[in-house]
């Protein structure tokens, strides 16, 4: 079933112990539809600038995406500059250049509207809200945000989280948002929030889903592991690509139990694991299914006992 | 098979937000043997002082555990004293009384030199060494050390690192040890200083065991979760408790293969599970072999896969 994403693409200046680059593809639009790519069609609605060249598109029109709902606007696309000391979960940010993003309102086009699955990448509250309501169809929403909106916009992100079905963040951000430093504590907090599902990133030791009564899905969480990587070349995009592989999976399944979500998780971990080995979203862009399916295989000989 | 271990036999007083307990029995060698105890026969070496009661040693005797190597001294027992914030990984230390501690010096009782397994807790790696060389018949050595040891006295260390098979230490102590913030890495460099497996405990997430080229167990990593825990009453003695439950089981099993040590990974995990539910090593002393069985299985479901 089709994926729609909503978010950021844009350009990253990275700089990690492995050397540095001065300016690749990003955002977390880009990274979310190289993932979500590889299980299912995917749409995206985004700003760029005028440095966003047909080269850079074809990134993503290579693995199928639909980028009709790229708006082209006049100026310079969202430009970050960041660089990773030795925690890999925080990067120093350089600077933030909004760009042509400062103004952007995004619009579903006609074609778009049928999506069943929809994902509200990290954008101000309000503006997934606003996406949110275009998309009444919607089967069902994923969405992502940060500590800056828990702190500068806390009551329409509460607004938001009721019109969210999964909503996917780190441990940090599920702290601050939560007000209470025990996970499974915070967990049923965000839940009371409103989404029916909470998946909590650990970084690089996997990340949890915790489901609410309303899920219908049980009580219990799941946890699934990351992959011990020798060499994290890049951190960027891990998280969204993360949200790619578990959303992509959800959307290429026709029944959202809970075995189905359990698996998801471990695609979500796959596809960041693979996001992590080169700089930018590189390795996203050239994967097979059986690459991934085998990485999914190491996946679970890690945390499975016979 | 008969399992040694020498450590600390001490008490503690601790404060952590669901309350303060003023002093109860507590060291490495108490929570390890009680959930080493449920697996396999325990013996201890340790000192304690005048105020270590036959109450205090019906504790380890109703778990079966021999208690004829714990050396009586004139004086006080070792008492800590810390409380937890937020952050359950980390105590802040009121104050530590050596007291009789710190005149330890272990002997190995003539009755224990056939134990085929030794643990050698958190102590003076000098006295780990001395323990190791007591008790050349041992078929497998494991052991834990801390921050104080791997700065203060690196080189002992280092000695005692090759006498050691199995090394349990968390992510912090792991980089430190290694010089390196990579854990995948940073576990290669300790396997290269002796041990042929290191086991990573990463707190709330679960732990990691790494093997060594000459384990000849097989190259890949294999990670346990932790189960979240809504109320961590009491984080004192998790790791100790872990090691207890997974050298245990080790001793339990005839063969020491890849099966064993996944399961002993989890068997360490569910005990560490236990400890943190009640203040002091209350849990670990009246549990059963079933309720260690269902929680085991409570473990396999938060991770596995249909």
């Amino acid at each position: 079933m089709a994926m729609l994403v909503v978010g950021s693409v844009a350009f990253d200046a990275i700089k990690t112990r492995y050397g540095k680059v001065d300016k690749v593809l990003g955002g977390s639009a880009t990274y979310f539809s190289l993932a979500a790519s590889y299980f299912t069609s995917v749409r995206v609605v985004a700003v760029v600038g005028e440095d966003f060249t047909a080269d850079h598109e074809n990134v993503l029109k290579r693995r199928a995406v639909d980028t009709r709902g790229i708006q082209h606007a006049t100026g310079q696309s969202f430009f970050w500059s960041g660089e990773y000391g030795e925690n890999l979960n925080e990067a120093k940010t350089n600077f933030t250049h909004l760009n042509v993003f400062e103004n952007f309102r995004p619009t579903i086009p006609q074609s778009y509207q049928d999506s069943d699955f929809l994902f509200l990448a990290n954008i101000d509250p309000e503006l997934q809200a606003s996406v949110r309501r275009q998309m009444s169809r919607a089967r069902l929403v994923g969405g992502d945000t940060m500590n800056f909106w828990i702190q500068g916009k806390r009551a329409e992100l509460e607004q938001t989280l009721r019109l969210i079905d999964v909503l996917l963040i780190n441990d940090t951000e599920a702290r601050m948002l939560a007000g209470e430093s025990n996970l499974p504590q915070a967990a049923n907090r965000v839940l009371a929030m409103g989404p029916k599902a909470l998946v909590i990133k650990h970084g690089e030791y996997g990340a949890t889903v915790f489901f609410g009564q309303s899920s219908g899905i049980g009580h219990h969480p799941f946890r699934a592991p990351a992959l011990p990587m020798e060499k994290v070349v890049d951190p960027t995009g891990a998280g969204d690509s993360f949200a790619g592989g578990f959303m992509g999976y959800l959307a290429s399944q026709g029944e959202l139990n809970r075995e189905v979500f359990k698996r998801a998780m471990f695609y979500g971990g796959v596809m960041g694991s693979f996001a992590v080995e080169c700089f930018g979203p590189e390795r996203l862009m050239q994967l097979t299914r059986e690459e991934i399916d085998a990485r999914f295989q190491l996946f679970r000989e890690l945390t499975h006992l016979d």
